[in-house]
């Protein structure tokens, strides 16, 4: 394991080594890392850095050597890394810019980071309708210093509008002489600029392109958004809604950088929140003393039968949550979706209700644990307690991260530990309630 | 909503509102829909949609008309298409093809579905070393119209082996006359035949890169994995991940396409697995219904301390596992993982320890639900138990991914449920040793 710079200070290092190490560097020993790399291989890898990597080698750098490294990357880039700078540093980066980058840049800034215009680049290819294919060629050819990607070229208007677009393949070929106004498609894929990032990524991961342009109300071309900024996004969200599914905010970096006391900030709101729910159980159980003390065998099966109930809720609200997000079901299919949970729920708790009852039997052949003559009522009430227990799990947990949708909210708020406690309180009354009913007269 | 073909069929559909209405009709309203698009505009829509609903449409086709929609396809794509096909459909399928693509699909079965190989498009754009800059686009133009990209061209020896790549944007900026050699870059990134496909995507994430090449043990290339195939991976994968993580087996396909049976098998196999890990708390409760008689004020804190439990160690589990997946935590790091979660877990028992004893002392004062000389005792038991089962749950929860991971099993099967029910019987055991050692001689 690579863990302190002394193993890195080779004669020559890899870019490889360096990434290898990197999460464990602290940000002096990444500056010297970097230092290390021959400056073509320093160049790659520092364009290749995220916005908090690139901050941490250009924090160590004398101001002098950071201008050669910030005029290196593309606006769209550098607009995300002045977000990882105080306001201050931030005016000293803009002023190594060069004119027309910061104007970009400044342009950028002006948009949510999570938004469409916060993950556009404002560089892309434009040509102009009357143009012929080999003039656009030309022209195209002219630009391309200065772009990301010439992989589509745009077909635009005198006031920057959008009149269709045309891969650079296309253009290669199509007869030359034709105008470009006759090989261009004009049904064009956009998004407008304040489209949510995951949207973003939806529409270029539905429509298998490689990049789509940001437009205004006007239908005037802002910039392009590239499927390669849009990978990161997708695992971003996805990181997210699994955090905040295992019922902790979202941590914002990777785990092992994020500082001890970072992370039980992260967790304890989440975990006090769900212990205050956890309370009701207590308050649950104790009006429900008299029963345990009438048929204290009761007490054997109550963690059992309320974590039931918490499983089957984690499954449905995960199963939920996630086909929500991929937009595979919406707030309009709830019926649906409450028809399919309470079958499934139904079922699910016939299953367990089975092995429940199973349980009991095989327990009392082997040790008589339970008193005699009870014993076939304690195994009805344990499954039908199941039954109700996982029914109602299931429902809980399918319906509340629609209604978190409905009200705003995110439904990835619908963790598994939300739901299983939850479901908790209710499962100690469903049980109790069907005990009393099974058992009155006999032991209660 | 539209929920059936008759809302559809207006005059002209337009694609957005077929993809719209697409999850909820079924194959012969999808194909009904399909049929009313333009023809071109059916083209790109046939395009874009998965394997699964190209399938749902080429099913209901009658053969000769099947022939013009699967030569659109390329052959990575053909590939996946016949996985959703019996194998006799499949050599039906195969018949269609002209004999290179028939071919090229023939290569690409042999891999698995989900790696480098399988993931593949086998035709990219490939040049000479010793081609002059302007032959090699001349070469690359004659080459497009079979390539879905050309964005970056690939220089091959007679071998096929790879010695550089360079891309087209390079290409059109370079001097005419220079040869490929010369403008090419040697140090290309590639994958082998054989990676995992979310290894891949991970590879095209981390260097920006819009393709990457798929070599042999021999440096020769088989084909090439463009970034627009590993956006869906990422999110596959993310949805598998998701729902391992909140117990249940990976559905596979979109929730509301699922069948109610799927559904339940997918999930009842977890949820019976762990509903007999749950039946160890009847075990472990049964231990104790000794000090339940004499203290039956116990049983009141009984859900509340052990779902303290699963919750921290869900929390837990959930973010090493997202960490592993995103390759930020590997196995060597398990020591450290140990230690943080030690701190964090200790700090988060001490806090869920403060509220619950408060609110024992609060009830006390309210209520008098506890025998009087004994509820300090009681407050302070609920609050070790509480600091002891939250730190056990963390422990496990970020443990249990790295031992499944050691022995090769998915870490994500350690799912939020999973580590509760383990949580659960040790919580148990916990709680009820903290209260005979400090109830021993008082209650107990």
């Amino acid at each position: 394991m690579v863990e302190s710079v002394e193993d890195v200070q080779h004669e020559k290092l890899t870019p490889d080594e360096l990434r290898d190490a990197w999460p464990v560097l602290d940000s002096e020993e990444r500056l010297e890392g970097f230092h290390l790399l021959p400056r073509e291989e320093a160049e790659d890898f520092f364009l290749e850095l995220s916005s908090r990597g690139q901050a941490s080698v250009l924090q160590g750098m004398p101001a002098r050597e950071r201008r050669a490294w910030v005029r290196l990357m593309p606006p769209d880039d550098v607009a995300d890394l002045l977000g990882e700078f105080s306001a201050e540093e931030r005016n000293e980066l803009c002023c190594l810019l060069d004119d027309s980058t910061r104007r970009e840049v400044n342009a950028l800034l002006a948009y949510e980071e999570d938004e469409a215009g916060g993950l556009m680049n404002p560089r892309f290819a434009r040509v102009r309708p009357e143009m012929t294919v080999e003039e656009a060629i030309r022209y195209v050819r002219r630009q391309a210093p200065h772009l990301e990607t010439i992989y589509y070229v745009y077909v635009l208007d005198n006031e920057q509008r959008l009149l269709g677009v045309v891969s650079f393949r296309e253009l290669l070929l199509a007869p030359g002489d034709k105008p470009v106004r006759e090989v261009m498609h004009e049904d064009v894929i956009t998004v407008p600029e304040e489209l949510d990032q995951e949207a973003v990524a939806r529409v270029i991961a539905q429509h298998d392109i490689l990049a789509v342009p940001v437009v205004d109300a006007e239908k005037r071309v802002k910039g392009i958004v590239t499927v390669d900024d849009v990978v990161d996004v997708v695992e971003t969200e996805a990181t997210e809604d699994i955090q905040k599914i295992g019922g902790t905010a979202a941590l914002d970096a990777p785990y092992l950088q994020t500082s001890i006391v970072q992370m039980v900030k992260k967790r304890a709101g989440w975990l006090a929140v769900l212990f205050v729910g956890e309370l009701f159980t207590a308050s649950a159980m104790s009006r429900y003393q008299g029963e345990l003390q009438k048929a204290l065998v009761l007490s054997l099966f109550i963690p059992l039968i309320i974590s039931s109930g918490g499983n089957s809720g984690s499954q449905a609200s995960t199963l939920v949550i996630r086909a929500m997000a991929l937009d595979q079901v919406r707030l309009r299919d709830w019926w649906r979706v409450v028809r399919r949970e309470l079958s499934s729920g139904l079922v699910l708790g016939l299953i367990l209700a089975a092995i429940g009852a199973l349980r009991v039997v095989v327990w009392q052949a082997l040790f008589h644990s339970v008193p005699h003559d009870a014993y076939p009522l304690i195994a009805l009430t344990v499954a039908f307690s199941l039954i109700g227990v996982v029914t109602w799990g299931t429902l809980t947990g399918a319906v509340l991260p629609l209604v978190l949708r409905a009200l705003r909210f995110d439904p990835a708020s619908a963790s598994a530990p939300f739901v299983a406690t939850l479901v908790d309180v209710f499962g100690l009354v469903i049980y109790f309630n069907v005990a009393q009913l099974m058992l009155a007269g006999k032991l209660l």
